[in-house]
């Protein structure tokens, strides 16, 4: 059974990553699976929170939400409900995290990095653009710091970081998937790897069913090919000048 | 003195219009004047809220953010501080009763237009850019509504509608203020027009200063031949076809 | 066609100013505006909010709400809710905005005044008898501060502020408008201005319909002389001697 | 030791009881107990809570809440805090319980009763003069209901209630604390009684100190007399024909 | 008409206390009365809240909250809701005053003791059984703060503390309801007394109903009787040694 | 290097499992591993959410929370900062996915399922004890269900569910971590599995390092192993009688 948007099964979705978005941060990247975008903004403050003051180690951390309008039907504005929902928590839990695996927090030095992940349209695969977009705000961010002559050491990037969704669909295990193949699979699973093959964070969800071990294999051998491709979008992407004037 | 952006006391910053932003809305644009962007949505809903039920009259509300990352300084997320703030509130207020002066609800029959106006980069007019943004995409809604058959009525939009800021900086009358001047202006007035010039709302500030009915005279001028300025661009810009497929 | 409690279009309603109401804040007044009835309290701390401390200014901020029985209705209580309203932000906005026009913060030195206007009893223009009054409040709260010696500079008031609402109701420009008018009025605006008649704030909001620049100029025409009007009984009231013992 | 008020040990302060205050709930009462003065409202609505309907019982619930320019020290608006405080939330539920033993809700038929008591003033015993007050709207809240034909039962009020405070302060039983008395308490205990001398509502509390059976002996006379004097004042206050139009 | 559970009417339900049920707190303590449990726990922190410092005095507080799975019904989460309720607001203050009645706050030191009492059952009475449990508590955590020399004085605790509820049921004054005759008691009093048969706390409250000073006196004559017994149970509890390794 | 609590690397540590912990709740169980200890609810209600309703499908959710003398230090109550945190929204998402894999949602019929897991001692594995606790609590809760014939089909769990957490330590692959090595753990993974050795969900991250493939697969299969050793000691405890009454 073909896939609906004519992908072979370890296939990504276009990808697209866009420097330099915004003009205040020091990074931003519009970054796009498919039809999945994402702004990624990653912003610099001198000075970390109060409980880290005069440790030497730098900070970063991680907010992921989503436009209202992003959505297939308009979800409610999180900020109106007055809480946060727990998927928004978690994937914002998860970014930071994924993110801080690259970094190397004595070296940053005692600046924090805030990445913002904002949806602007979903569909399907949001969390795993968030990071790798993520992780090239955060290059662009550091080169800026460096620049600046902030950082405690000039290389406090140890490894870059890309992450892609796998899943279960009709039977076949099958890479980056749109809201229509994510919405029924029966198996999801997010791995986020950095370029060496190393793994950050596996995550591998049975919907409603269970699946074994060589199925968890199979997934792990695409979802790796995947964020190697990815891998080098990213640095294809960082290799170009800074577009229009540095922020 | 001379602005520092080199324009003319009574001159527009660099306006763009861009429809079909986004796939999922009705309608969805993204605006510019100069550096501030917003992404304005329009959400089609059947049917209407409860205390409405029944009248036959449709409902039309708008809800104003600002991504952390699109001001000088990245500011807190209200989602994450568990309330929407003062100004957040009154902006919302103001583009929906705006864009409200524009439709007629009976002719709309009971469906609801939410209007989402997200500020992914702010210099200066972001509620202005707001409601002349909002105005092209409820446009589109209303096509888009049209279209399908769901409109009581199919001309609901008795005018169109374009807002621009006003102020007094350096002593002088100035149109479209960017952050700089804006900032340190002793007047700030923003102004909501309709196309044939009449006004739907004033609203004039003095900031730790107080101006006299010949200044709120000199800025009306000029606010309201820069609302015919943009009502020209939002009518070229609706000229244009649909870009891609249709939501 | 007669307003229906027989006033000319350019008539106030009968205005109370009672100074002294409470005992414990610096300034506390009574103001009516017809069945309108605000209590507006002055209440003076030493020192200033963190961000503003060291900076030798002073600062002056209010909040607004309405009695849940002050309504024709009654209506739910915001602490209960757990949120202030958009409509309630609005307005404490406006009137702390109204009055730090006629107060120098420098000559303030560092001290704080809160105004508390609480709406006792709604029948229209609450926002307006709010700011008319609280600038009693903040004269007698100026004239305590003296006595106890904590200004900076003995004269920070550098004007007086009064605030009266306008509005076309049944085709006719009609001044400080009781609920059972603003409800029914298609534009509806206020002004605040000083005693020398310059303008400190200007709202004016067609209500489902649009106004054009002659109505604007009338109803500045009628606000100005309602806000003179309301300067001349805010003089009479502050030539009494305060009421009762001073707090 | 003399009180600092002059006052005998058993004595009430000056008692005042204003009917009618505001226009629109169906009771509006202004009670002082000296220095303390606090608006109680009664508003009444057809039906009850969903809880309760088809039950035939009506319901009547009660809130309490402070000016913040009510105490001598300004004290933060809680809708501002976003959250209703404990002490708030305490006497609001002893409100209502207190009123509750009063009306027999099966003669109310499924109408709603709700008592506000808001405390313009406070100097002690603000939750005993708002029980005293709040039984007053009560009354004329039930007369309005009765002239209305909206009662199951013309004669649900099967009893008065008032209620007072009485502490031990410098050794002595005393009644009717002012702050100054109440906050130097060792003993504190508010008693709401009926105009037959049963009891509603006793809470007696040693602040830091222990108390024995005979003080809580002695608390009792005191307060069940200073009742039974509130009750003949509040009869007294009820004999006089409505002030002004009915609501 | 007998007891459902057949104990005489001045008898407690069967009691049980056991110490050190948690490793981590100072004091932890599982207290039943009959069906009803609930854990107690008593922590300990170096210095007091910012408003305390330097006075000195140390500080006792209390928070009380009941497991979603403890009620007949499962009750919501109040974390979930976000907010916490009028009850439990209630208790949690009465709790908290209970206990500082038997410590001298300066024999304490500038150290906190928090107290958490945790519902794991509810049968009637959990407001007197978390009181009694916490007092238990409350005395290991002294002796663990007494055997690390943490207090300014070796003997901060003055009396112990015990508590009951008592009530008219079936026309009858009954000691320790559960909620079977809770439910529908006519009157409803809680009592906390000291070992020494002072009171700390009594309240009593006319459920729908009125009670006379004799009723009045009947409850109090039933509930101390029941608070000496209380006592005895503690004071056997406490005479063990501790179970297991001290915190 | 040993571990400090004696144990082989591939060791659970001791287990309890206890049922009928609680009256009310269809199951309740008290589960411990080691020192962690978690007291997991199952509570029926009869019906499904709204947006469920007439499906013919029941509803199982889950909400995990700790008391806050669970910890080494004590921590805030959720309730009282009045949001729940990122961290308790995550597991309690996490524990309602993994039960539903268990369970035939329209063999459940028109019923909701709710878990509470509470934890009452942190030290470390809070969350895989909770789930392999809350399976045992669901078994009785079904028991109950089919015993008062209100099952759509009389077996509606295809599987029963145990979790376990493992991790790299000292440079080992090690099973069932304590607080202790949990905070010090290179890696830390939860896996949860089926009877039948099927996945439900794999969650491993990296704490600040990353991991091979070979590592990931020395961790399934020792949490694996612990998982089937869950299976049997869940058995065990459900092959007893249930004790005491029923609920």
């Amino acid at each position: 059974m073909a896939r609906s948007d004519g992908r072979a099964d370890d296939e990504l979705r276009d990808i697209s990553i866009t420097r330099g978005f915004q003009q205040h941060p020091a990074g931003s990247v519009l970054v796009s699976f498919g039809q999945t975008t994402v702004l990624c903004a990653a912003s610099v403050t001198e000075g970390v929170p109060r409980w880290r003051q005069g440790s030497g180690l730098g900070w970063l951390t991680a907010e992921y939400a989503m436009l209202p309008s992003a959505t297939h039907t308009r979800s409610d504005r999180e900020s109106v409900k007055g809480r946060v929902g727990g998927r928004t928590h978690e994937i914002s839990r998860l970014v930071g995290r994924a993110l801080r695996a690259a970094i190397d927090l004595r070296a940053l030095g005692e600046n924090t990095i805030q990445l913002d992940c904002d949806v602007l349209q979903a569909d399907g695969g949001t969390r795993t653009a968030a990071i790798t977009g993520a992780y090239v705000a955060l290059a662009d961010a550091v080169t800026w710091l460096r620049a600046h002559k902030r950082l405690a050491d000039p290389q406090p990037l140890s490894c870059s970081i890309a992450a892609v969704s796998v899943g279960v669909v009709d039977g076949r295990v099958r890479l980056d998937l749109p809201y229509e193949e994510d919405s029924r699979a029966e198996v999801d699973m997010n791995v986020v790897a950095t370029d060496t093959g190393t793994l950050v964070e596996v995550q591998g969800t049975g919907e409603g069913a269970t699946y074994t071990r060589a199925t968890l294999d199979a997934m792990l051998d695409s979802a790796l090919a995947g964020c190697a491709h990815l891998t080098e979008l990213q640095n294809a992407a960082l290799a170009e000048p800074y577009p229009g004037e540095l922020p």
